[in-house]
């Protein structure tokens, strides 16, 4: 957690004094699978994409991540300096929570929401940030719904002196002024969508002048904004290839802790909502299992709302409501499908990431829908025994492992992804208590 | 900051597996300084206060710490295994901030925002909790402005299984819910102050039916509460002896870090507002300076707005508005000034805490009055650079440091205390930016 190591006399170049537990290599789940991922295909021609199809959106760094199958991908130095900030985040033993319990099994937490921004989402937002100002782009767009996302990337772009644009949901914009005004405190620039800044806005608009926006409207008018600005990229939270590949840093750090303390997951919880944080916090398990023959469980724990791994049809769909990006093959609820205003703002998506559902069709993880009270219930639970207020995405791993703990009759050992923390959603818990 | 060490195969006795990176004892400055602060009075008999006056309201244990000469106080196991969730807390090298500002100098911040309260008030509110459950209490009463301290509290007796009734001055109470929210999660209960609930509260109320509401109200109401309950206590955040010593874990941290790295800090800054904070973070190293000789100079950051150790006298006063508590003798802009409604809520306190106020005057450590814009853009600043968003009162500490920065003309070592993060005060940015 802490840092430097080698003082010195005046400023260095980036890159100096991280601390050595600090991952220098994100992990490929791509390189140890048995067979490769199906390739997501151009909405017109239904052919494969080809890199230069994303060219006007990605930098390549970006572009050849999402296709590598190298095993591990070298984290850049000015990455690793920013990661360092946080990371490694800390592994926890719940021994309070076992008490509570009274099970005989060992729960450990991994904990991101000692980010700055709360959540895992930075571990990406900074290494896109970073291959974008390297490849000379001085602006990125984005979308965000309950605005964990666009934080992250202002953030980002705040250490890499790019600008940041965020089209929000007008709903959330108008009902969660306080990640709004985060991103401004990192200088980004943060709108209601739909606006009338883009052309897709301008038409959303106009059509329904009352309308509170979608997500699937946000990616419209990012994607525009970006397309049409020749230093613009956009920038993408979760799904992607290349955006759960940065999230493995939080898997790989688990695995270390637990191999320093000599201890080995039997079963590890992750919620899952586009996938990035199941994705980043289990490939590197799924990997050794692959590799090494080891047998850790995982367990993919998405709401009982939006249950696109456990309900879902695994088929190519669109990544966005408009049929504009790319088609992915992935568990999809359908492009049109509306989930119900659920608490977990984060995990409202109606596709998983294709490396996921990839996963679970090969019949690597396992996944179950929690219900929103459960969750709920879940994460009080929790937080009155760990003090640590568990993000409402998060409470749904939480759950998941406190159903398992309590049927435990073994000293087994349990992780749980705490993707992030709940403080700017308490009035999410609030409603519930 | 990270945790378990030896695995078990069933739950364990408190005291277990805490790294020996986590203090073992609190430092008290009182055994290090040349002449002993003055002792606090009687408000009825102006005769200094014994330990029985103070029974009604404390746990022995507290009291005798208050009074205590003792250099080192052993930390009881359980508490330290509660610090052991975010504890040490990280010491990190500014090196974004320093490029920004081009300073020869090296900036450390030793951040107490990763608590999951998000500020320092954990480590006297776990201390304070686990004493008062030791010695058969069943619930802590106390006041709370902008309600960092309400929740920190809540979160120590949620650990404990203590009730917490905290009356919230309802300026805030109204303007403010997340705390609120964030203390009912822990299990714990929030009033508007001025209530119906006290005998206090009903008089204030019958006065002026509209008022907002003031700490100094707050308190009474949350002394009355104790008083009258014969199972129940009140705890404070702040000025008192032991709250100070609690926080010495602070201090005693970077100084360990500091060491362990090879570097000497010159110069130390701290935000002030009751002294709790000021107290932790510099007293270790006062200490060290009257023992070893060491030169480390402390700055204490309070608000332009609220300048009680630069403006205010050295005498006796009342801790509260209502003059029903014992008379400290301290920095004080008198009982009845009213600071203006500036954003760090935590400074706004009319008094100093005695012991920091007895170290002004023996002349130990300086003070400096912050502007509060140039507390804001000395906020952005770092944010910006180091990507967390300080929280208000920490700017103070912010602003001093990167002043004297700017100054620098050698590769001095400045250290910052950056008391808590700024996530649930972003109105307060918002309404700067």
């Amino acid at each position: 957690m802490t840092d430097p190591t080698a003082p010195s006399t005046a400023p260095e170049p980036w890159g100096t004094a991280v601390p050595s537990d600090v991952p220098t290599h994100w992990y490929n789940l791509a390189a140890d699978l048995p067979e490769p991922p199906p390739p997501a295909l151009h909405p017109g021609t239904r052919e494969p994409l080809g890199p230069d199809d994303l060219a006007p959106l990605f930098p390549m760094a970006l572009i050849m991540q999402e296709v590598s199958t190298e095993r591990y991908v070298e984290i850049p130095q000015a990455v690793r300096e920013v990661y360092a900030l946080w990371r490694p985040s800390p592994l926890i033993r719940a021994r309070r929570l076992e008490r509570a319990l009274g099970t005989p099994a060992k729960i450990f937490y991994k904990y991101e929401g000692v980010s700055p921004a709360g959540s895992h989402k930075p571990n990406t937002a900074v290494a896109q940030a970073y291959y974008n100002a390297a490849e000379g782009i001085t602006k990125l767009t984005t979308e965000t719904g309950a605005g964990q996302w666009g934080a992250s990337l202002s953030m980002a772009c705040a250490l890499f002196d790019l600008e940041c644009e965020v089209w929000q949901v007008r709903a959330s914009y108008d009902s969660k002024p306080y990640r709004r005004m985060q991103m401004e405190v990192y200088g980004g620039t943060c709108h209601p969508s739909p606006s009338e800044l883009t052309q897709a806005g301008r038409a959303m608009l106009a059509a329904d002048p009352d309308t509170t926006g979608s997500l699937g409207m946000a990616i419209s008018e990012a994607v525009e904004a970006a397309a049409t600005n020749p230093t613009a990229h956009y920038s993408l939270g979760s799904v992607l290839n290349h955006v759960l590949l940065h999230q493995t840093v939080i898997g790989q750090e688990a695995l270390a802790q637990l191999d320093e303390i000599g201890e080995s997951a039997d079963v590890v919880f992750g919620c899952a909502g586009g996938g990035s944080n199941l994705g980043g916090l289990t490939f590197p398990f799924l990997g050794r299992n692959l590799r090494e023959g080891t047998t850790t469980r995982v367990v993919a724990c998405e709401p009982a709302a939006c249950p696109s791994l456990t309900q879902g049809e695994y088929r190519y769909d669109f990544g966005d409501v408009a049929g504009l990006t790319p088609l992915l093959k992935m568990h999809t609820l359908g492009k049109d499908f509306v989930p119900p205003p659920i608490h977990a703002g984060g995990l409202r998506y109606h596709g998983m990431a294709p490396m996921v559902s990839h996963a679970k069709e090969l019949g690597l993880l396992d996944a179950i829908a929690i219900d929103q009270d459960a969750a709920f219930a879940a994460g009080l639970e929790f937080a009155r025994a760990e003090a640590i207020i568990p993000a409402p995405e998060s409470t749904h791993a939480v759950a998941g492992a406190i159903a398992h703990a309590r049927q435990a009759t073994t000293d087994e050992t349990i992780v749980i992804g705490l993707s992030g923390n709940g403080v700017l959603d308490l009035p999410s818990y609030s409603s519930y208590v």
